[in-house]
């Protein structure tokens, strides 16, 4: 609440918030969802809120890195195709099997890979260095467990010595019990999940996905596939904006197109204040006499609650430029008031709400990646003054250029859908020539 | 089936299919799945396959950009602050709202946002742009609808004068009907979903999101969470597969730990068949005589049937070296079978499951992207000779250089959690000198 706006008289004109205030402000009052421990599974793109040490070490015990025989190493020695030695077999170790058997001097087990190396043995050599116990020249498979003379007992010829340890995974190779296996505020994607399952955790302390409950507001609306009479446009906003909630990390629910009446609005958004981490409404934002929003909104705080209701303000940026935020209910449930415009709602959704619903993910970066481009264009692109304006357009990560998708206009919705990238032109800029470098934000 | 690999006889040393002869084989034999009418919510992230045309042009009508009065640009020639057009307000105009008011000469209409242009009005003047009805200077926000002299009715003054279609958004600006609003082969997110709702699409026609079973094998894998006996291990590989499967844009099903039973592991598998696009299975599938995997599949195949069964072959990689593929059951439905060892069949998963996951969502792109960065490292890494080594890394897109996490053991799935790319050694390389430049696949 920076800004000298708030005390601008009725009737003149109001000073502007900057992008970077209203982004500071809503940060500034988002909190992290609590913790919840949740099966691995449903943890996935989730933030690990503690540090995970390693309770056993990886692998539990030394086992072989191949199929073949567990022996000991002087038995081997001077071993050739020719000269192989021959070995008494006295088992077969099995990932998962019983006990294991002894080998004695002379003797040697077959063992698969993953299985523990058996008591007496020293190093594994694989079955491509022997007989297979068939007898003959050097196989390259082992004969199935269980069918007749399968390799199992008999003799086996080793055709090359091997040195100790040779195709052993020591115990604790991969990590060792008390090792960090990962720390607090790593993002669980599949390699953490797997380590997390290997090291024996079957749920974990995470943040949960937040429930964002998007509502969009106007008496045109109509939804999609159904009929439009006169003057009634479809609601596209409740979809996007669910999905682009869904594409941030969040669990969404999708409201669609509430009638621009404030007594409506104010019950429809206390009957869902149950199932939401955050609400998201669309329109009713402006300076309209049927801005609803604003009207059921501005009234809601408690006055003696510091910190709750609704605070509308003008932001210096294009699309975009009416915003709300605050907190609404007994829990305080922060709200976003997105201005209803399909574009100025995506746009405004890519700067606020999705660093919100990071933030409530306990992300460390909520924010889109931006880059520096060169505009490509074939000619100079205007902006308003003192208006930060955000281009929807193309970035060819190739040559670092980005190019604008159709107008200005904050309502070309078709343009949007061809854009990858949002070009930042900055509040002093009233016009760019083509090659002059920008930011961009890249919208993945 | 271009190698000579399988004609080698039993007991030889066997050709090695290359990494990308098994891709190409995979691919040849994955067909998109037949696409389905969805939900626009439930269409998100899947391929369009209609080239989807715009039904009404957008926005429907003429409509105001701005909150403020619908005029007759003739009426305001001349307007200043101190010599105003003083107009009569004939009604509001909100968007959604019934008839409209016919504006005459000397007459102006109160608008939103959004709303129809009435009949006689020419342009918009934005509400900073008079006295919002109240008789005073210039305001910065309209008075509520339907408070007392709420300002659709009386008079307002104009402060300046506007010029023919100002503030008016024409019909069919946005999108023309007829037109190409997004082609075959579009992958849909929030931008491409705002852009369906707005022409008026509940459903439309994509690619489902495959279904993928994933199905761990092996009798020394005990479920995170239980205690470990003698010789037993966690099951990782059911977890890590199944998110890595949700990651690429499937619908997983998890089947963890199937013990090394061919009979078990088979009619394990015709159970899942039911809801398996593709079956991903791991462990099992090398030369040991408890390889289930290969025991079971091997002969699964109907021999009357081109094309149907499972083949098993090695290929020059490492990790990864043993993998099986085919299809299974009536309805041909694809296997992959990849080895056991976590990094093994995690690297197998992002080299051969993931784009056959892509390619049957009709993805035009199913690989990773794969970047050229240079070796950092301390000194010369080693790679086995006709083997391609995929050292996990960690690339530093800020200065192009990739650097190796853990060692080259497949078993380091420690490692594998901290790794954020995989590093390409070639086959015919031993030895690569810090500095070289290597191809990067980009784990995402």
């Amino acid at each position: 609440m920076s800004s000298t706006a708030e005390s601008a008289p009725a009737g003149q004109s109001e000073a502007l918030w900057s992008v970077e205030e209203h982004v500071e402000d809503i940060l500034a009052a988002i909190r992290p969802l609590d913790p919840i421990e949740l099966p691995l599974p449903d943890a996935q793109g989730c933030v690990l809120v503690e540090d995970v040490v390693v309770p056993v070490s990886l692998p539990p015990f030394d086992n072989s890195s191949m199929d073949g025989y567990a022996v000991r190493t002087a038995d081997l020695s001077g071993a050739t195709p020719e000269f192989p030695a021959v070995l008494t077999v006295v088992g077969d170790v099995a990932a998962g099997s019983g006990p294991l058997p002894e080998v004695g001097p002379g003797q040697a087990a077959r063992i698969m890979t993953g299985a523990p190396l058996p008591p007496g043995a020293e190093a594994v050599v694989p079955v491509e260095w022997t007989d297979g116990g068939a007898g003959g020249g050097a196989v390259a498979t082992m004969l199935p467990a269980g069918e007749g003379a399968d390799g199992a007992s008999g003799e086996v010829r080793v055709h090359r010595p091997a040195g100790p340890r040779a195709h052993v995974r020591g115990a604790g190779s991969d990590v060792q019990a008390g090792d960090l296996a990962l720390e607090a505020g790593t993002v669980l994607g599949p390699p953490q999940i797997a380590l997390l399952a290997a090291i024996g955790r079957g749920t974990v302390r995470v943040r949960p996905r937040p429930r964002v409950v998007v509502l969009s507001t106007g008496s045109e609306l109509v939804q999609p596939g159904e009929e439009l009479a006169e003057g009634q446009i479809y609601d596209s906003n409740s979809f996007a904006l669910a999905a682009a909630a869904r594409d941030a990390g969040a669990i969404a629910y999708r409201v669609g197109a509430v009638a621009d009446d404030p007594d409506t609005l104010r019950s429809t958004i206390e009957d869902q204040l149950v199932r939401a981490d955050l609400l998201v409404t669309t329109g009713g934002v402006s300076v309209g006499a049927y801005d609803v929003v604003k009207a059921a909104l501005s009234s809601v705080g408690d006055e003696d609650e510091p910190g709750s209701g609704i605070d509308f303000r003008k932001l210096a940026m294009q699309p975009g430029k009416p915003q709300g935020f605050g907190s609404i209910g007994p829990a305080h449930t922060p709200l976003l008031a997105l201005p209803g415009n399909p574009v100025s709602s995506y746009v405004s959704f890519e700067l606020f709400a999705r660093p919100a619903i990071r933030a409530m993910m306990g992300a460390t970066e909520v924010h889109r990646p931006v880059v520096r481009a060169r505009l490509a264009a074939g000619k100079p692109v205007s902006s308003p003054a003192g208006r930060r304006q955000f281009l929807r357009g193309r970035y060819d990560a190739a040559t670092g250029e980005a190019a604008p998708v159709g107008g200005a206009g904050s309502h070309l919705v078709a343009a949007l859908a061809h854009a990858d990238c949002l070009i930042v032109v900055p509040e002093e800029t009233t016009s760019v020539e083509p090659g002059t470098e920008l930011d961009v934000v890249l919208l993945g």
